[in-house]
């Protein structure tokens, strides 16, 4: 028997073994970023989310019951190359005054794709009626996009001043 | 003579190295995208925004000019990530109803890569004095954000509910 063509709620599948396989990367890369970090709030503001993405991971634990599919992840080559460049900028600038304001830089970069990642399945959710799911999803894109607002407003009124 | 420690405008030119190299590389991937998608809204959206990217590249050729830097690219491996995840996407969903939210997906994914990129670009200007340098980048920073809005839009609106 032929199988049916692949529909949204397949894309909503292997979207959420993306993020799940990219918020695991997320989770092994801070406490790496946390340790470099040259200001106490940097490091401060890593490890708690740090502690974030281990609940983010659960809740994505959930959305996957609630698909009825097993949790999995799928190599995401998107976050592999922003945690690369990352692993660049502590090389390149280690022991400098930059060093911080670039890995709040590609602390950012990782944010968005969060950002477009939870947005982008939040809406899928919807529009599926999982609506158990949109309710996780869009907890986790508010934190993320709080993480962010927070790594701007600590880059422009400590660290990048120290740096110029 | 030992060479000075790098500073924040060694990160400002790396990081527009590294966006001018994205740039292109999604210059060259939005015609493509184009002639996959299903819809011809979805098709005319790409191809307004490859128009939109040779313009923000050239923009970017003069923030370089008022570093008094060579233009230069820098591989992005964030950037080739996400192409290639455009790729797996094209190739996995073609010619299901998925394929057209798979790729609206992935272009948010880029957006985001490129709002995250610009905001650190800008803030970084700023922290160097370089008005005409954030001028620049803010211009092409709501541009990209438009667009990321105006996907979200499209998905929700049209192409979502074709393919649940």
């Amino acid at each position: 028997m032929a199988k049916s063509p692949k529909d949204l709620s397949d894309l909503f599948y292997d979207t959420l073994k993306d993020i799940y396989f990219a918020e695991k990367q997320i989770m092994r890369a801070l406490p790496k970023m946390a340790k470099n970090a040259q200001s106490p709030d940097l490091t401060a503001a890593f490890e708690k989310h740090r502690d974030e993405t281990e609940v983010q991971i659960e809740r994505l634990e959930q959305v996957f019951e609630l698909l009825g599919k097993p949790a999995r992840g799928k190599t995401c080559d998107a976050i592999m190359g922003i945690i690369d460049e990352a692993k660049e900028i502590m090389e390149d600038y280690a022991g400098t005054d930059a060093l911080d304001p670039g890995m709040i830089g590609v602390a950012q970069a990782v944010e968005h794709y969060e950002i477009s990642r939870y947005g982008t399945l939040s809406a899928w959710a919807a529009q599926l009626g999982m609506k158990d799911a949109v309710k996780l999803l869009e907890t986790t894109l508010a934190e993320e996009k709080k993480t962010d607002v927070a790594l701007s407003t600590l880059a422009t009124a400590k660290v990048n001043a120290k740096a110029a």
